[in-house]
């Protein structure tokens, strides 16, 4: 199965003991898996895929070597990449490019988001800049006692616009947090990350950390895949709208997804002790 | 007063030491307070009494029995009504009729959060499913040490609809924790509910629990109830709409608020070091 | 640079050691700071100017004296204020001048939203009422262990209007907590206020607080004020937007800023190890 | 059929020519069809009667009598109401009265946008006041050549608060216009009406307004329920969200509503030129 | 009371025969009223000081000399304008310098929808560009048979900023022929603009205009300032929310405003066919 | 040019007296134009491409033959997929194989108003059902005489998905007419359409439409690409938000689009009555 998943800068496999999961690693560890334009097209076609994959019911995302989960943009690359374009062109043109640019790295992204099976992020070492758009825009968030995090890039010169500012006040609940970290880009740590809701345990290393993203992602993939990718879904539509749209969103498709036979089949197996199986989705 | 509220499946007492407190029992012990279709119309039909009754300006909500604050959904009840809804309509046929089968329960659960006096919840024991869509739908949630609480939906095979994935993001701050215990239905305890500000307080067991929630109330009812009612009604508002809007509406609703005797009285008294009285409203 | 901020509530220093941070204080130590009309009319002066001011990039507000950052409304002066208001007017007329005077000082107290600088608010001793609606106004909330906060407003027989319940809810992240306080009234102190997410930190006394205060903010204003000023921007509009929203936002705001010499000027000194200088904004 | 639908104040029959439609007068022709309270909490029932009930596709709604549609609100009887309300309460609580009555009212009116089934209004003669209210809140409107609208409210001192002035600028292009006819109260005619969009129709009299409804609703009434019932309330959720959530709500409706049997069925006899039969709904 | 109202580029006068109208008059006319930074900042101002005048119930805007209505921004005022700000600085600071200028003008001509009484804007000759601006801001458009307007902004080289690409979308109906005349900047003329409802009415030359909108504001100033000027609020307030949320506002808007004693000096004075009174607002 | 646009169903041509102006004709005539799947893929890709060519700045959709625009849908091939798709899986797995179906032909659809070209479309002869859904998501829409215009889904048991009900009642100002047409699928013609706003212009025949529509595109395309596109953009950005939110947007992207040499080219062509030539974008 893991063939079908054939990219250059990441790893996926299938671990057999791990049900329907699929274990994604960013495979850059010579340069602490910092990205360049190559990369995050490739991060958006292989979350693509996972999305619509009927094999695949839950997805843990990590990074390849102990140093770092990723420490960011590779900001060499990205300033020859910016340097290039058409230096020539008016502010207003440039402007154009620029956000074009900015729109596709972030359609990336968004792509871990729109998977519709959850994806649960296991971060260690380095986790800066990207880590945290990257990790926002997953569904949960786990870490090991090592971790470094930053929200870096007013260190170099720019408002961060591959979704930290979008999606990290909505992703934790203290804003005075939120705004001290992103005002400042200071590093914080696993412990202060799990006091402020950032992520949700912290392990004693990379490999716990990794090993209990699988758990967890092999106990969410031995549910309905129905229930789970209802939940998802209506989870990121409700952070985005009222209440009332949300229980009128959720009213709409539950309607369909109350058919499923997975129901039956859940209850059935609770009341016989046993585990259910559930068909493809 | 308790006499104008019989309810079958819910107790209503108005505690002479707790004035204008009502306090609200699920009344279905020997069952572990599982509902099925009577007891949320119920729901709906006495949180409406109670909203309009002039008499009550702060609501408590318990579960009878030592056992469980609610099981939830009464499953083996709600899966007869299921199967018996029109089996030969074709699934577009069915699914009109769960959405709105769906809207119906929403519309009673969200009776607590329409309902104008504030309502806390006092939650022991097992605590899962329904209990969750419930009480997010109150405004204040305490619970004693024994609780178990799990979105429990998952393992029957379905996306929560009665509310908790559309409120419980808004109520919690930390959407990785919100989504882990969504997506995976583990139980968590009194311990890190208070952690991740599911509720504001842990009590001993359910008797300190529920005398901590009916001080809590009594302490709102003491104050002005055009105070109070402006406040839910303002956070409620708010919860759903921009700062700028929310800033609008309590302008619009303090002109005719800040009219009222109450400002004076409550101002005087704090001045004569006495306690107010306020008309009822 | 202080004399060009003239005001007669507050004091305005730029203490030399901390480079483009001014520090204002609120100056009305002998009535616990208590604000009345004139105040607030001031402080949406003073708060636009330093908003416009390009020597400024990062403001701390504290409140002058041992005892209080501030008690809130000056309860005498306001309630003398309301009483002399066209008493003979019928109830909707009332409600109008009520209406627009309530929109005067939301205005004066969202300027320090508005402003473009980042504000870090350092509390100490009594911070009630408008204390609490001023300093969700600011980015940044630091506080001495002696303080005591209280949304103070029901206990005067009114909702809190000046921006406390429509900021409050989206600023920590526990509905139960912030239902519970508005309610209530109760006081609550420098831990639990840490523990919520209210604050960022907790210092000594009143002089550390203002210390670190001004620490963090001259770390601020370190920064390319072109970054720092976007990531406040973009934050702040990310609150009240979707997801979607915001992402496209920062692209459109980011095709101009990334044509910034402050990235190049923060890479390069990142290499070279030294402290970039960035130009007026 | 017609038993089921006992009322007072309103006439429901179910023309046999007419398949599926029902036909709503209203019915007190000697007042000029003037509404008082138990009228509109009639209606308010009516309209849920008419939602649920699976034997109406197509509902028609027209005033009894030659004069008028309706004059609106029963003035004399609606100023003896307000009157009589809690005349020794403070302004606070007589607005928290009448805000509570506002409301009930304009549930009952939105009954007729929340029915299931479309509605199409014939209105003739005097239509003030309610009469617009009641028809923004159906889905297509029809008018007699001798009709005279008003947006009469604020004649009579109050701004209209019972749905025209949040659903006329949604039901008609435009705002000049509407904002005329609302801040003046002018009388303006069938023709005017056509020409801005407020009407999609004119016929020369009552009856012949009143036929060409019929005809209209049995045509709907004629096609699929389930792509009917779809469409009313995809039109009615786009028109308060924006395109993006618009095309995912209809996504999530049709996954289920296209596994209806009417799709094969209307093909099919569209294919073989005869008239197709659905299910109830 | 004119002599209140002394502006240098801006007529207001106070028509004996028009009670309670302003009426303003753009006084460039040897420049065929085109405007440059003084005039939108006096036209903030004015406006600003309408919106609280109580004398002022409706107002009319018009423009001086045969010629013109306006003919937009004064190009060659502007240019020098953009060719002083700040030529050294880099994109992304000009860009900011930009931001603010372009919010501080939208903030002058937001005042004219800001204003809390209705506004009549006469329009004749040429209307070009901030003509139509400033139109938009205002509650009714009438022009007259000679006018000239074009959304003339492209033609040099940017995208109206200053509000008719906000605000010409929720004025009209067709979004087809917005999207034509806002991006071919053809000329169009007054039948035009009623056919597609962007005027309510043309009259015959410039001195039948501007007495046609006297006459509409002296109707509207007749009328309970109460009832008017929450028409124009909730108006507003309904464009930019779901009709839902409309229905909310307007109940607790009228929740004070039907206390007024307004509404039984119009029942009374219409019972006994005679002109009421009313109290200033 | 033309080689770099090589479609199966579609050609693409750039007319050399239409500078900057690309021609998109529907290619399959002996069908009437009919869209199967292979069809809205290219249709996508196809728009995409455009989007991203800085050689194009104006584009103009038509039909190829006599007899259509398009008949929408072909229901033949629309049909087989349907019954082809997993007819095995329960009603949940069908609703989520059909969601996803829909989102990604509602995506190929929304690349036409994605496209950040403005697209005129030319229309004529059978305009049904799919036809609608494109032509809203252009820009401008004409058509000619002979046009028979449906919004044909509810004939065959569907409500139409694929972005008419969501855009229609964006598009034209009478919510009575759009859902008139939208509940019965009646055929319109030219002048309907153009009376309700819906085209912009009604003109001979077929090949004079098409000529219109390359004309008006090559205007269009006359003017700054830096003006044009900022105006797409802010129209579409502003139909789906509050004034408020469209004002802040617009002031964003001006901030960098008003460096653009375009403007001083603008000014100064026209002062010299010469035409300006503007760079590519």
């Amino acid at each position: 199965m893991s063939q079908a998943y054939s990219f250059k800068h990441f790893t996926v496999v299938f671990p057999a003991e791990h049900q329907y999961v699929a274990h994604v690693e960013i495979n850059r560890a010579d340069k602490m898996n910092a990205f360049f334009e190559a990369m995050w097209l490739e991060l958006g076609q292989l979350f693509n895929q996972l999305s619509e994959d009927s094999s695949v019911r839950a997805v843990v995302l990590s990074g390849a070597g102990e140093k770092a989960f990723t420490t960011g943009l590779d900001v060499k690359a990205a300033s020859e990449g910016l340097l290039s374009e058409g230096t020539d062109a008016d502010p207003a043109r440039k402007a154009a490019q620029m956000r074009r640019h900015v729109a596709q790295m972030q359609d990336c992204i968004s792509a871990v988001e729109r998977c519709e099976k959850p994806v649960v992020v296991a971060m260690h070492g380095f986790s800066f800049g990207l880590a945290i758009d990257l990790s926002t825009a997953a569904d949960v968030r786990v870490c090991s006692k090592d971790v470094r995090f930053s929200v870096k890039e007013v260190d170099i010169g720019l408002a961060a616009d591959l979704g930290t500012l979008s999606r990290l006040p909505k992703v934790v609940g203290s804003s005075s947090w939120v705004k001290e970290v992103a005002l400042t880009a200071r590093v914080f740590g696993a412990e202060e990350a799990l006091r402020v809701g950032f992520v949700s345990a912290v392990h004693e290393n990379r490999q716990a950390t990794i090993s209990a993203a699988l758990e967890m992602a092999t106990l969410i993939a031995s549910k309905s895949p129905v229930a789970i990718q209802g939940t998802k879904e209506v989870l990121n539509f409700s952070r985005d709208h009222s209440v009332q749209d949300g229980l009128r969103y959720v009213g709409v498709w539950n309607g369909a997804a109350l058919q499923t036979k997975d129901v039956s089949a859940a209850l059935l197996s609770g009341l016989q002790k046993r585990t259910p199986t559930f068909e493809k989705l």
